[in-house]
């Protein structure tokens, strides 16, 4: 999937939600453990529910390994039910030397099928470059995460006084552009979010921490936008795990609802569409 | 397995060598392919070949995630093959926000049953402690890597001079001891190991890079060693692939002997045997 797909899909469905699929045995409504494979079929509701709502699914690749084999059955099978105009992210926050990254890359992109990987940049430029040359793929790169420790490396100050999350930006607008580089901006760190947009103006950013995390939806939108969105924020726990009944599948919808409704209102008074 | 069980294993064995398991069905002896799961024999050949020669080994995730719900049965099948007395390490380069990062935990301590798993720091403390809570568990933090790029990020200097390797490791030596926290230094990061031991002189380092990376083991050796040894010694594609005939055992064998020769000598001119 490409940028203007993206953005197209953005303005298509008044929407710019993620909804990320943590799905857990031990939290998804007790009724489905008689299924042979609970976690999909609880993900398959998921996404009846609110693919006309969401441009991204997320799922976050601990919750499905923590099953081992199974995990990664149902995890192809999630990602083959996801519809095709929806941008599929891996959460899986990778990043190792190059021969390394490559196979990482080969297992998401063209194994699963995923759109986009999150990747740590602790190993720098030759960890993320793999990734960066698959057609129509994207690297995520973590810039500042929503975490209360993240502050305790991610801002630490170099010698111009620049946090460490601005020097690993920077560092990395060489490396490729908003074609296929995505960050990931906690929503609860909103006093750096106009910071960050004056040194990436134009690339998307992921953000995650809405919901169950507690950032508030209308101020990180009006802080990270930009005149195509640019911003894809991502609700899981409150939207997923909103309703344990066996009509979960209904809540979840109403869930969803109305945080695109409060994004297509969002959208329309940005003049975004 | 504890501190005192490895360097039990060390001082027993004469050797510090951990084996890489990064089995890729492109590199594997092409007379494998035959067989329902080509990788669990290269493995299992590899493993009867070297175990006596060894004190840990690491398989690397990339290359089993690749192959999907098969990889992850390759893998459990590995683990379960593995002697107990020998130190399993996932390389893994995992860290997420605290709830996600408890479930990797359990994917690698639980479901596979590893001793340790690699851990990238880029999200702090919080992000690591899941890791800390499991007995006789381990986690291995990257301080300095052996790619190229990694110095970009890795280097960089803060208000007071100090590298971002360095900051993390003073800070994460407030998460816990030596007890269940290593940290891996790349084997051609020679000028920065004694200052690394200068911080963390008991912990242990993971050292990876020696052979098909260029690391030199008498050199690494004599500057990273402490009293306990105080380091595993990683060596992955010179060993694992340096004969692709059907008698690939054998030379697998000689090649990690020649390994863990040098090594018993490093350790018996350093009185640690």
């Amino acid at each position: 999937m490409n940028y203007d797909q993206i953005c197209y899909e953005i303005k298509n469905k008044g929407s710019y939600l993620c909804v990320g699929l943590d799905s857990d045995l031990n939290k998804i409504p007790k009724y489905l453990l008689k299924y042979d494979d609970p976690i999909f079929e609880f993900n398959k509701i998921i996404i009846d529910n609110t693919k006309d709502l969401v441009v991204a699914y997320k799922p976050n690749l601990a919750f499905y390994e923590v099953n081992g084999s199974q995990g990664m059955r149902t995890l192809k099978k999630t990602l083959d039910y996801i519809p095709k105009n929806i941008f599929k992210i891996a959460d899986a926050k990778r990043g190792d030397i190059g021969n390394t990254s490559l196979m990482y890359a080969r297992t998401f992109f063209e194994t699963f099928n995923f759109d986009a990987i999150t990747l740590s940049p602790y190993m720098g430029r030759d960890s993320i470059d793999p990734f960066l040359e698959f057609k129509d793929k994207w690297a995520i790169i973590l810039a500042l995460t929503s975490n209360k420790s993240a502050k305790d490396i991610q801002s630490i100050k170099n010698l111009n006084g620049e946090q460490l999350y601005e020097s690993i930006i920077k560092n990395s607008t060489e490396w490729s552009s908003k074609k296929n580089m995505m960050y990931v901006v906690g929503a609860n760190r909103e006093d750096d979010l106009l910071n960050i947009r004056k040194i990436i103006p134009d690339n998307f950013l992921l953000i995650p921490g809405v919901g169950a995390q507690g950032g508030d939806l209308k101020k990180i939108s009006n802080l990270g936008m930009n005149e195509n969105c640019g911003i894809i924020v991502n609700v899981s726990r409150s939207i997923i795990y909103c309703d344990d009944s066996i009509n979960f599948g209904q809540e979840v919808r109403l869930s969803a609802m109305k945080v695109k409704n409060q994004m297509q209102e969002i959208l329309f008074s940005s003049r975004i569409i």
